[in-house]
């Protein structure tokens, strides 16, 4: 037969129980709607990666602009270049100010409106300028020192510079390809952080 | 004397106590989360408000761009526009492709780097463009259809076109200050969305 000192026991122990599960829940649920459902880039053996989910609800940095009409008709990277940061690696940057391991950074190219000038701006109601017309190009970059030791700490992973659907995956560039110039003209580890304020660095 | 009967109920009621607060405090900790610490704008009643906090990690949605050196030095909108949906609304907007009652939107102005050309463009290590260096002011729109009929259903806020710090509250604007150019100009609900391929309309 039960005693009452067996059962307080047996009820303590299954408080504790239904408690832990709850805080599990609350850390697992946060966790996912902190990343918007989606997290940092995951990298297969073979160094390939996919583009995440979601990345267009990360954390905006910054849009520079590199209009065609300004670059000869064919700019390195045309034409707005909107970037973001996994939110999780936003964060972790927020609170330390330096780029966590496995901080991924999607830039998205953005092709502009049709021209009403050789610079390619044209004139709409806020005035002459540029505005974006339709996504076309992703370029990562994720953070990983010992793996991409070779190319400063970062692999570089360009899923075409075209109008989607983009490719599915892509391999890690080699360093001429992207990691060259970011080591030459970065701002910080890597990122062009003069061109982002909300990063706080000049 | 405590009965064992009377036991069982006391602990099955606290059990059910310590299962409840967990659920709040999920509850209550995802939609923070998801909010990213905000939320959208609240109006006093006399039709007042502030910039809601943390509305720089929003949902990004495009970055027209109407630099000073195309707008005779002195561009309506200097110069970068960088465009935020709360998060709450924004994800209202992808199931209905409605702005909901509520839709919070701010318009953070960003000044471009020094020119090296007239048209307010310089050379960088990805080409000639546009590149942002400071915050330089806040525009923001929320919808309340009934609240804002005058104005077409939305109320306009400007916290100065200037560097921070930013008014902490400014009063809704006159129809001719804002709501009548979206009136005769905007594509979609009184929102330029013809500039934000992430909304999906043209």
């Amino acid at each position: 037969m039960t005693t009452y000192r067996q059962f307080a026991t047996v009820s303590a122990i299954a408080l504790a129980g239904v408690a832990a599960a709850f805080v599990l829940a609350v850390q697992s649920e946060l966790a996912s709607a902190q990343m918007a459902g989606s997290g940092p880039a995951r990298i297969t053996d073979d160094n390939r990666t996919s583009i995440p989910e979601g990345f267009r609800e990360w954390v905006f940095i910054g849009a520079p602009l590199t209009p065609n009409g300004l670059n000869g008709g064919a700019a390195g990277f045309p034409e707005f270049h909107h970037v973001y940061v996994e939110p999780g690696a936003y964060a972790d940057y927020k609170r330390t100010g330096e780029f966590p391991e496995g901080t991924t950074i999607v830039k998205e190219l953005v092709l502009l409106k049709e021209a009403a000038y050789e610079d390619g701006s044209r004139d709409e109601a806020s005035g002459r300028g540029y505005f974006a017309d339709r996504f076309a190009g992703i370029d990562m970059m994720v953070k990983d020192s010992e793996r991409f030791a070779e190319t400063n700490g970062w692999g570089f992973f360009n899923f075409g510079h075209h109008e989607p659907p983009y490719a599915e995956t892509a391999a890690a560039a080699p360093n001429e390809a992207c990691a060259a110039c970011h080591t030459a003209n970065a701002t910080h580890d890597m990122v062009f952080t003069t061109f982002y304020p909300i990063l706080g660095r000049k």
